[in-house]
């Protein structure tokens, strides 16, 4: 891994919003850049199938192609920048640039959870760098912190709001009590929701990001699909007046911990007191919280996407490439990863519990309810049941639960359900202390 | 910068409750830190003064010795650890070792404040490692983050809480209305401030610390006699209560800003509005916020001080060194520190101001005041003026204003002053937002 000539050779894949604000960087701060690599940062060619883009920031049109292999094959390129995003074509274009010889920064979230792995061994392999600071929390040093600074650590627990799309809707629903379309449509109309939210709202970009975290702290492979994953299209504006009420805001929070010798890994909405420096997150703001056995809690906060913070990673993780390849230093072999870390099933996990129901106004209801949870175990830490509604002859019954395993819980829901007093189970919510 | 044999040797220097909260995790983490790296970590020698500490921690008597060139001329001995505190002898031994070609770790943030400049290029000179990770904010990542993370950036400010001893007196003083030396002596008790707390609460801490951060992050060497300083023990209890009133927490800020092609460098205490994340950064918790062009504003927080966090911060750096001697890896040149950017007298600053005042409580008081403020073109924001006290015939009045020029400021409290009305300036808080 020399480099050609005294520049160091970029390939840029994608030019869409991330990939522009990278391309803009790396040539609007040429110079300081040059610097602080130690060489010239050279864009050498530009992935982008779109034709529109061709000729965009000024970048010469002879530089732009349709074809990856332009870029892989390209003797000229030293790193190799994916920002395609989405899984296909961006992992088989990774792995090609990786088995070619290149360096590869990504910021592919999605990649790096599903194939990480297999790709950083691949890099270790063919002795070339495979860096992905961007993939979590966008400009916070995250990846960095897990593989260098704490690594002294025995990591016992991440709590992490990692997708600020969500925790701009939660937001908006607890300041404001906004229902979720509402805010949803608000976030769409100022760029922080896609067209289709799925992937946000539904947690997957958090199980991503806490799959990519949870495989570097605990040191063994986790896949996306071994994250329990609950979205938060099911919360209400009355959820949220209820958790004021008592004491707590709600997150989805991407949660990784140690529990028993097993890990538990998972994304879900979670009940946090308020006065917990992670219920003070809002709008479109990330922040991820790490427990270590010596460094304590930590907390890192910012902003977890956006083209320029992006860039902010993105750009980190080529220089420190640059550095390595114009000082002749060769790749620093990492520790490779374990594997055979049990994860427990959400079922077999045990915490609190929030749980609000719709039940028939009358005498003898909350006895009902108490009965079947004192069956399974579990235990009633408050209960608050508000004005009924003489239209309808329900009430609403609020319960917050002491530690309780969600096996015991979700049976008694089953159980609950059946009663003939209660009309519905609107939600259930898990409390994190 | 070959290890002479298969392990890693240590050389510790200084075994007081930092020194040994690092002796305990080497020998009590050995297989782990070896895994992570790439060779044992052995400890060779321990250089301890007090002779009652030979033999602590199960370390056996042998290693110790009072004289610091058994360190420095150890053959053996590939890292120096330097945990002694204070200026001297740490600085020349610091130096020494390096002058020897050993590679070192400190956490001590006067050396690293006041001879930073000077140690970085002699390690570079002898090409070894000179790490200072725990020397601001314990186990919080901060010396990484602008060495590495965030180099793309163009860092315009740094607001920290770098001292947790004064946040914890603030902390008590806001929280619970106890007077300034109440508050000091739970500190004392608790351990959190040292008998003689002047350089916690006089800010000189913090002033080493910023010293430390500013260099870094505007690549320009800046000494703690350059930071403009003033401690908390001036606050009382009315100010939180003016402060809370007016929408504020009080903390000791130190700051690091860009401004006009100059920088600011200072410590002192400050109102910040309380829905800001560092307003809500209670007890001894440090937390410090970095604002960059790409990266927009990222905070780092967790605990500031303390043996297990210090050690996570030193032992990641010993790490990171021995990764690089095990693998036979050359050390990096880093980017060299510039001079020459100036400094700002804090009388050209420009801020808000807070001020509280005891006034004859007479007519006409605050027509004078307010006609000195416009004299020197300050413009009041807000202003409480509270009952009066019938038995001395005075009355409190605390001013808020908006944007002024500190030197305007310090006239115009001069003129006050003389000002026959006016009993007593009882303080003056800058106002950060």
């Amino acid at each position: 891994m020399v480099a050609k000539d005294k520049n160091i050779g970029i390939g840029l894949m994608g030019l869409g919003v991330i990939g522009s604000g990278v391309a803009k960087v790396l040539l609007g701060k040429a110079e300081a850049l040059a610097r602080q690599a130690g060489r010239p940062l050279i864009l050498k060619k530009v992935l982008e199938c779109d034709l529109a883009k061709h000729g965009l920031l000024g970048i010469e049109r002879q530089l732009f192609t349709v074809d990856f292999k332009d870029i892989v094959s390209n003797r000229e390129i030293d790193i190799v920048i994916e920002l395609i995003g989405g899984g296909h074509p961006a992992f088989e274009y990774t792995k090609e640039a990786i088995l070619a010889g290149k360096c590869v920064v990504t910021a592919n979230k999605e990649v790096m959870a599903k194939h990480g792995y297999e790709l950083l061994n691949l890099a270790q392999e063919h002795k070339v760098d495979l860096r992905f600071e961007a993939s979590v929390g966008g400009g916070i040093p995250l990846i960095a912190p897990f593989q260098e600074d704490l690594v002294a650590n025995d990591i016992s627990a991440i709590y992490g709001i990692v997708n600020g799309t969500t925790n701009y809707i939660l937001t908006r629903m607890g300041l404001e009590g906004l229902d979720f379309l509402v805010a949803l449509k608000q976030a769409q109309e100022l760029g922080y929701a896609e067209r289709d939210p799925t992937n946000d709202i539904e947690g997957l970009d958090a199980a991503y990001k806490i799959a990519i975290l949870a495989s570097l702290a605990f040191r063994t492979e986790v896949g996306p699909e071994a994250v329990y994953r609950e979205g938060i299209s099911r919360l209400e504006a009355r959820d949220f007046r209820y958790a004021r009420e008592l004491g707590y805001a709600i997150k989805l929070l991407a949660i990784a911990k140690k529990s028993n010798g097993a890990i538990e890994v998972r994304v879900h909405p979670v009940f946090i007191p308020e006065d917990f420096l992670l219920a003070k997150v809002n709008g479109v703001y990330n922040a991820i919280q790490v427990e270590g056995d010596l460094v304590g809690k930590v907390i890192f906060y910012g902003q977890g996407a956006g083209p320029s913070p992006t860039s902010s990673a993105v750009i980190a993780d080529v220089i420190a490439i640059a550095q390595r390849i114009s000082y002749g230093i060769s790749s620093l072999p990492k520790p490779s990863l374990g594997t055979g870390k049990t994860i427990k099933p959400i079922s077999e996990i045990e915490t609190r519990y929030y749980f609000r129901m719709t039940v028939a106004d009358r005498p003898g209801v909350l006895a009902q309810i108490s009965k079947i949870l004192g069956d399974h175990l579990i235990s009633i830490s408050s209960v608050i049941q508000k004005e009924s509604d003489p239209a309808t002859q329900t009430a609403e019954i609020v319960i917050m639960t002491h530690p309780a395993k969600e096996k015991a819980v979700q049976e008694a829901l089953k159980e609950m359900e059946r009663l003939p007093v209660i009309k519905k189970i609107n939600n259930l919510v898990r409390v994190e202390v």
